[in-house]
């Protein structure tokens, strides 16, 4: 399939039929949504891999009792980071010198950059920006998902607070902002399986200057 | 190139060469962002497609003039909704009643639900919302660019609010968040176009439980 294909065959799966997903489809997944474009680079985020079915269980009346949480493979947990300090900075400064093989007095610029757009920002400023970063790579899940064939429920209707505990998110400067659960349409039971995909038509959608 | 191949040839091209995009490699990237996954399918945001050189000039300043907003074929603007009001909800309804081919009333339960979920919300949580879903159409057109070897820059670094007093957002009911210029780097004038691309690696990203 290609891309556009691939974005037809999707939708956001209501039941799934608890088969699992082969580790090298989950991996591929994974990897689209580590190369998944960031603003500067910097994925200010991090992403939970859920495969234990007790924390699947104990997720699902966090996520009104919604069964793709239960019946699917993996439950990915996209969190963005809280506030984005500067020891993130560091960090991200530290690595991209490694892998670019340079010395971190060459970024000395494009730090400052950084430290600047987010120092002025206040702490709910920058997790907002992240969760938007986090949306960039939860898209890229979704199509990657979809490229092998693997179904996926775009997914925000749970409690994010009570989610945020249960993960002990919190302590990690993570809040939770979407899920999605990986696994195989249950075709028969999930309502919505058959029904054609409803999108904005182009002349409304587009805005051409 | 398979979806892993298009997302390590992408990067963010920070000068193009002003070769223009195939008007058929600009539809499939449109229709791309079209059928980008989007929460309850609302898809609350409008994307505007400048090719005129006279507008884009006018852009140029007020996003610190870059040079790939004069040098790209086509400047894609992600606007969101700047609320989601019950007259959207209403559209939408139709739309899908007509799409699926039932009454409306099939689609109480569906529009009460949007209704609860939205009328709750501030202004400002709607629109940040709204963002969030426009960041998934965004990282689909990006994705769906590298898919035809078409380059790409997500840029965030802009005058938000001046460029929507020059493109008479507001009066649109729209705010925009992210700007996507479509073209061809220019490989010999762009500094980052051969510097490896830096991602986190798999076991800081991810957590696996």
């Amino acid at each position: 399939m290609n891309l556009i294909q691939s974005l037809k065959w999707r939708y956001a799966s209501k039941r799934m039929n608890g088969q699992k997903v082969p580790s090298e489809k989950i991996n591929t997944i994974l990897e689209a949504i580590r190369l998944a474009p960031s603003s500067m680079g910097l994925q200010p985020y991090t992403i939970l891999v859920i495969e234990d079915e007790e924390l699947k269980k104990k997720i699902q009346p966090i996520a009104y009792n919604q069964p793709q949480i239960a019946e699917c493979s993996h439950l990915l947990v996209f969190a963005a980071w809280d506030d984005i300090t500067p020891e993130h900075i560091d960090t991200y400064i530290s690595h991209t010198a490694s892998v670019r093989n340079m010395p971190e007095e060459k970024l000395a610029d494009f730090k400052a950059t950084l430290l600047n757009t987010t120092e002025k920002n206040s702490k709910e400023q920058n997790f907002n920006w992240a969760a938007r970063q986090a949306y960039i790579a939860f898209g890229t899940g979704l199509i990657a998902a979809a490229a092998e064939e693997v179904d996926a429920t775009p997914m925000e209707g749970f409690d994010s607070q009570a989610l945020d505990e249960l993960l002990h998110l919190k302590e990690k400067g993570l809040r939770s902002v979407t899920m999605m659960p990986l696994g195989y349409r249950d075709a028969e039971k999930d309502w919505l399986a058959s029904l054609p995909k409803v999108r904005r038509e182009k002349d409304k959608l587009f805005l051409v200057k």
